[in-house]
């Protein structure tokens, strides 16, 4: 088994429902890299397809694992050796299945997500014996495209607290990914 | 019973294990406010004894629940109406017991922690049957300062992943306050 991370950026909703693409967003990287690296992650994937924010996610990673920032904090370069650009969904499968061997079983969540999902705990057990690889997919922006959506293996439910779903539903793409991490993989 | 979370600003570590204090990080605002208003935090407070951060703080909030902020993203509104400002863990203690008519339950976690600690589930149990109002405590930098861990009612273990503390201990005070509010208040 091998556990794998993915933040989208294309194909992602806007505020109006259509598709687009979002720009990557440096916090998400330091959090999500971090978080990673305390719940087991083998690879954590930025998925863009806009070339100069892949160059830019590049540089960011250089910095804190080859550059000075790796040399001045030493537990970034754990955090952020995890990361790796891909152009889209596509290739990102095709690296997964590269570096795990199989098809990896393609999970989801969202802040709407509640009908054919699995609940947190069924899905903790069946990680416990199922050494199948896991791909993690976030969406950022307005949450992930619906034909990425229906690709799904998996899809887990929105992260909700007490008031459930209509109470309130708009946790940060960030906070969503730890707590999911937690749920599954944490001690 | 009600919940209250803080940011401390100060007294914390630096770097060098000196107390000192930290400047105030807009996404920590976002993702807390955001996450506070999920798991039905009844009050936000920064702490931070420097008037310069204290004003950003409180223009900030203003942007995001009467202001421009507000207006284009609901949401926040609802999330940063959580948020106050206070200079000092003292402040803060009388504020809450202000706002709950009592003594709050004053309680710590961080990444150093593991003896004296209560396990998350016998917490999350407790404060299903005792109505105390309970005060969280998240320092920023290098961690609260002893002096401040010292005058908790109860410590919280450090949110590690299944390579236990050893391994890797250094996730984001945002991801770290995330997850303590998922596992003793999430569905």
């Amino acid at each position: 088994m091998g556990i794998f991370l993915a933040l989208i950026h294309h194909p992602v909703l806007n505020r109006l429902g259509e598709v687009g693409t979002t720009a990557v967003t440096n916090v998400d990287l330091h959090d999500l890299a971090r978080a990673g690296r305390t719940f087991g992650v083998e690879r954590f994937f930025i998925v863009t397809p806009i070339e100069l924010q892949q160059e830019l996610v590049r540089r960011v990673v250089h910095h804190w694992t080859d550059g000075p920032g790796g040399r001045r904090v030493k537990s970034r370069v754990d955090a952020f050796s995890l990361i790796e650009v891909v152009s889209d969904v596509e290739t990102l499968r095709a690296r997964v299945r590269e570096i795990a061997g199989e098809d990896a079983l393609l999970t989801v969540t969202g802040a709407g997500l509640q009908e054919g999902t699995i609940p947190f705990p069924a899905m903790r057990e069946r990680l416990k014996t199922d050494d199948s690889p896991v791909l993690l997919l976030f969406g950022t922006g307005y949450g992930m495209a619906p034909e990425l959506i229906a690709q799904a293996d998996i899809r887990l439910p929105a992260i909700v607290g007490p008031g459930g779903i209509a109470d309130y539903n708009h946790l940060s793409v960030r906070a969503a990914a730890v707590i999911v991490l937690d749920r599954l993989f944490g001690d």
